[in-house]
């Protein structure tokens, strides 16, 4: 835990100090590290308070309150989904979250969540197709170019072996920004002018566009048999990626049933369809794959356990770093129940 | 609104910039200003999103997120309850919150709001007893003389012309701190060595204890014709103030009833039995004290619209302040999409 006793402070990582945090880690090896937190609280999902997230919905977007508990600790996560901000700048999803001790209520951490979020779902993918991928798979799709196609790509390498990438959007600037980005990583990179292009002699398929509306972005007749599907970009009402038949012809895997069925592509789904939790399958209780010809697909959407790991594994790591700020965030008083008195104090202190 | 450019940014008032705040501004000034905030919410309620609290309850206490949108702004506030903390020096009660804008879901403004809470509780307070406690109140019973008591004297004080206070506490030195810090402020102070003393001659009495507990501070004898009660203390569930009956005889009004009734003094009551929201009477739309004998009841719980009021009040005033720091909390790269990229620059540049 990171050193301090003033019960007033706060831990505070910043998005330069996350970024220092990646950075010193090495991007691959926080990916798998993540991966493990990641794994390690789906393994033991029933211990958590689940609840599906509490949205704020208007013209242009959603604000979103994501929280969870283990009974030891508790986490949420603020996030926005709002398409149309790149127009003047800003990020179509920011995202901050927050750890803190069950016992005390008090906050242990407070950190910047857009780069860990991107981290934490690519990670989550990866550890998902590790149980639903074809055996040696090694070149992956990945359709949408945006801001989570890199952490997808070195998520999926790290910790699956993918060498191999088709990339494709409806943006060229956007697959050639990725491409590069990608550049000297160990990755072979191609460039597509297509999504079946993209999609031919993959054995995963990862979607990530980001339009808020129902889209076709894969059709039926791009997907073979024993392809892994990894949908992430799907992830409200009203937003989906794949083309209903996909979903009929496939094995679905989620995080949180009563979520994705409001969210993931499995809205197009009646409500009774039936789907895996993704948790049974990561701790042994099911099987995932089960065949070489089996589509699987994982439909994410994101789920608050998996800031929680995310947020618990950047709180145990900043033991050994000094990549955070400390934040005045809690009154302490000198005495509990005199928190007019600190005013006072305060006061007299100023005057002085 | 804090002059910034930076779209990384994000202000963020600490607790020293909040002491600050409130110091500059007066402490009564404060309460008066964010009455009219609080004030001018209510009479719009019907404009705001409305969700009873989202609670994470645990063995010995609560973390609760407190939303709500008006659809041009949103809050939150997260706050705990955890009565035994002052045991080891921590408060029982913690929070801070933020305010976004709902059309990029950007956060404006992060605070502390152990502070800030206890200045709008009071404020709230005052409000609603403006309409319905008798005509020329000047004598307020304060039964628990804790952390908030002070901030409830001075409320109540600055809006309404109280003057004369009559403090009981089962803790004698706390009636003695709460007595000494709001000495030299125009306030006439009796220390009273039990409730029932406290309320004599008393036309406000306020509760405002903390054990997480059904307790019973007040009985029905205690409580005569006309008198106000403003019920602070009672605010989850089994945790009451009142005796039963004295809600029998009152009139009670509470801020959202789907909240109240899981967490006000009407918990005791059944879920039917009649309240009035005090919006209604704020707004004008209901007469709130109608009788010099009525007995009137505020049953008080806090309500996110409180902290929303809260939270636009001390982002107007940082226009004119520099009460605030300036928060690294969003990520900002140079193209919306490209996250990745700024990751990499950053790894550039830390090498360089």
């Amino acid at each position: 835990m990171p050193a301090t006793d003033q019960l007033n402070i706060v831990p505070f990582i910043s998005v330069e100090n996350m970024m220092d945090l990646v950075l010193t880690t090495g991007t691959e090896t926080f990916l798998r590290e993540l991966a493990g937190y990641v794994e390690e609280d789906f393994r033991r999902w029933e211990s958590f308070d689940k609840v599906a997230r509490v949205a704020s919905h208007s013209h242009d977007g959603v604000i979103e309150l994501m929280p969870t508990s283990d009974g030891t600790l508790y986490s949420f996560k603020y996030v926005n989904g709002h398409p149309k901000n790149t127009r003047n700048g800003r990020q179509t999803v920011t995202a901050f979250g927050v750890l803190s001790d069950v016992d005390s209520g008090y906050p242990l951490l407070l950190s910047e969540m857009t780069i860990l979020t991107a981290l934490r779902t690519a990670a989550t993918s990866a550890v998902v197709a590790k149980h639903l991928a074809p055996k040696g798979a090694r070149t992956m799709a990945v359709i949408g170019n945006g801001a989570q196609s890199e952490f997808q790509a070195l998520a999926f390498k790290s910790l699956l072996g993918i060498d191999r990438l088709r990339l494709y959007d409806i943006d060229a600037a956007a697959t050639e920004r990725c491409r590069r980005n990608l550049q000297g990583l160990g990755l072979t990179i191609e460039a597509c002018r297509s999504t079946e292009e993209a999609v031919e002699g993959a054995q995963i398929v990862t979607t990530v566009t980001a339009d808020k509306q129902n889209a076709t972005i894969l059709t039926d007749n791009m997907i073979g048999s024993g392809v892994h599907i990894n949908a992430v970009g799907g992830d409200c009402p009203g937003k989906t990626e794949l083309h209903r038949d996909i979903l009929l012809r496939s094995s679905i895997f989620v995080e949180y049933p009563p979520q994705t069925r409001v969210e993931g592509e499995i809205q197009q789904l009646p409500q009774d369809y039936p789907v895996t939790e993704i948790w049974r399958v990561i701790n042994g209780e099911i099987a995932g794959r089960e065949s070489a010809s089996q589509i699987t697909l994982f439909d994410s959407v994101g789920f608050a356990t998996e800031d929680f790991s995310a947020l618990r594994y950047v709180h145990d790591k900043l033991r050994n770093s000094d990549c955070f700020q400390k934040l005045d965030l809690l009154a302490d008083p000198d005495e509990p129940r005199d928190l007019f008195g600190m005013l006072l104090r305060r006061e007299a202190l100023t005057i002085a």
